[in-house]
């Protein structure tokens, strides 16, 4: 497959050292972590390594990470289990959260939560003052992510978590964009749980992990054998678990190169949007170096990203992660864009393995599908 | 590792073949099965050729087929999603189920739901007479599982079917331990849903499946971005799925040569534990072809499962699936054995790889051990 791929933040390929790292559990007998023999007490410590180097990567203590089978599970069981054990109050919410917050934030109204959506400004970040007021009526859980999928802007958690903890608010953040991509550290931010992802950093997909406050009381979404300390019950997905751990490491260890290299390329794909008269959302914001989401106005931006991919780039249009979804970006809207406009949408997610040369071959190719699509626009007309 | 692996029912190495079919999926630009471009395209038919191969495994429909992390998520999905849409009533679980079933019914409690106890028989099988009287109060729905893991017992369930939808409630079946041990049809059990499981027959941990009954009408226990025709949000597990289809397709090839295989080593294995005056849970039911669960009368199972590790042999006391329990088994309390028996409880589940000569092995190991113990004891007392 020739297409340069230009959607890491919808999922990445898993990194060649994490197959390697996950294939003796892929390989031999494999034992389950719950059995006192010895094949039991392997995969056991394989778990318990691979807990330990996660929580140093967030700087956390080993016993505060819980695996899940992903992302979408751990803001589930954030969102839902924190909330199990309050009485219910207010739910407060940014308007930018992925599906997998804000739709278990909203099944809480059928047990008495108040659901309430944070404001963003026009660039996609969370309005504090916004947050600051709602926070007056008692609240019992906010969650906000890191860094958004779409625009990749970074949100003020430090800022918003001085602000929950002082009315004695619980603080969520989904920090599935910002890991890998950002310095994250649980403690400086001051949350009271935080979601990662292993296949948005280079892992294997079906794991990612819960990190955890102490003292948050959390009731188990999936309940059965106890596993997790009974927080995540089910047989533990070894190969997947020290995968994670293996991408959160070497992640961390090539942040920075790579965060530069990413800016450089980004810098140079957003030079040549504006030389198309690109509109750049979010672009004033701090941002993820590896995310541009932009929109050629007039050219719907399901019909860029098919022309795209037949001339050898794939991107992503609006968000790529509600499957099938052909409304206009929930994010963009939040952010004032006229629907037009926001149908127009395209993200471009670099990832370590693209190059300035991708992104000048994106650059021309942009350029003639607008030509054409403009074209025929203008005989539909 | 010479330690000789009989704990098959805990869960299983992966299949050579398996992983095979997983490698492309673990080593190329891996899409995300929700993005239009061509790396999406090729992880979304990778998926739904996974799905149909699955489907025609046990006798249903593709679309019937929901992919889950695992039995566990799966099992919690069916009894928490279906209740979710039914006006609280009665539900009833077996009393041998697997706690990923019986503490998901209990926490319904919270709901208004009236939990209660199907009984088994001293063979550890569903006592029909006792379903059908419990059946009398307006029941929404009832799990009983198709074959115990810890005796092996097949269960009654196309009985149980038929009892069920006399009275208008719904049936689950947690086929997790009886689907590639035995033939398992979903239209031929009759129930509305079904809970298979990749990593007890050879496929990759971390990946399981719901089989549902069309006309059932199921709440997401993981909300977001929609995937699994929004049943099961999450990114597609592509690696697990493709690896569970082929173990799927493996299992269902190999049934009756293994099962005959199997039996043939088990007989064997159960006429060496009667010779050491061992009792055999469950032997006049109807049982998985490779389980045998036993007791040797005042040798405790934790005792006797560590020194047999150490012996090369690795098996199970009492459940393996509840992690950290030294409770006596739920299932043989359930059978009416008495707990100081209960807690002698060592189970053997054979696999494929194993052999008359390890079995053969196995009762010296074991014959050794119990002289040894008895021994101990005896200065003890």
């Amino acid at each position: 497959m020739n297409t340069v791929y230009f959607d890491h933040n919808s999922t990445t390929a898993l990194k060649p050292e994490v197959l390697q790292a996950m294939l003796p559990w892929l390989s031999q007998t494999a034992g389950n972590a719950t059995s006192r023999h010895i094949y039991g007490r392997n995969v056991r410590d394989a778990v318990e390594a691979a807990r330990k180097e996660i929580a140093e990567c967030v700087g956390v203590q080993a016993s505060q990470v819980v695996f899940t089978s992903g992302g979408t599970e751990a803001n589930n069981f954030a969102v839902k289990g924190i909330t199990t054990n309050l009485t219910p109050t207010q739910i407060l919410v940014s308007a930018i959260e992925h599906p997998c917050v804000s739709r278990p934030a909203q099944s809480l109204a059928w047990h008495e939560w108040k659901v309430q959506t944070l404001k963003v400004n026009t660039q996609g970040v969370i309005d504090l003052a916004d947050a600051e007021q709602k926070l007056n009526t008692h609240t019992g859980l906010v969650s906000a992510m890191l860094a958004n999928n779409e625009t990749g802007a970074i949100q003020p958690i430090a800022e918003l978590a001085a602000l929950t903890k002082a009315k004695g608010a619980l603080l969520h953040t989904d920090a599935v964009q910002a890991f890998g991509k950002l310095e994250v550290d649980f403690g400086a931010l001051g949350v009271n749980a935080m979601t990662i992802s292993s296949h948005k950093i280079g892992g294997p997909v079906g794991v990612g992990a819960l990190i955890l406050d102490k003292r948050v009381d959390i009731a188990p979404l999936l309940h059965g054998g106890g596993q997790e300390r009974g927080l995540r019950s089910g047989t533990e997905n070894v190969a997947g678990i020290v995968g994670f751990a293996k991408a959160c490491k070497l992640a961390v260890a090539t942040l920075k190169m790579r965060s530069m290299a990413q800016t450089k390329c980004r810098d140079q794909l957003e030079t040549g949007l504006q030389n198309l008269n690109a509109v750049i959302f979010g672009q004033q914001a701090e941002r993820l170096p590896n995310t541009s989401f932009f929109a050629i106005p007039n050219i719907e931006g399901e019909t860029l990203v098919t022309a795209l991919d037949k001339a050898g780039y794939a991107v992503a249009s609006g968000s790529a992660c509600s499957s099938d979804s052909t409304e206009p970006s929930h994010v963009l809207l939040a952010m004032g864009i006229e629907p037009d406009l926001a149908r127009s949408a395209v993200r471009v997610s670099l990832g370590e393995s693209n190059s300035e040369a991708e992104v000048q071959g994106f650059l021309k190719a942009l350029q003639q599908e607008v030509k054409r699509l403009k074209g025929l626009n203008a005989v539909a007309a």
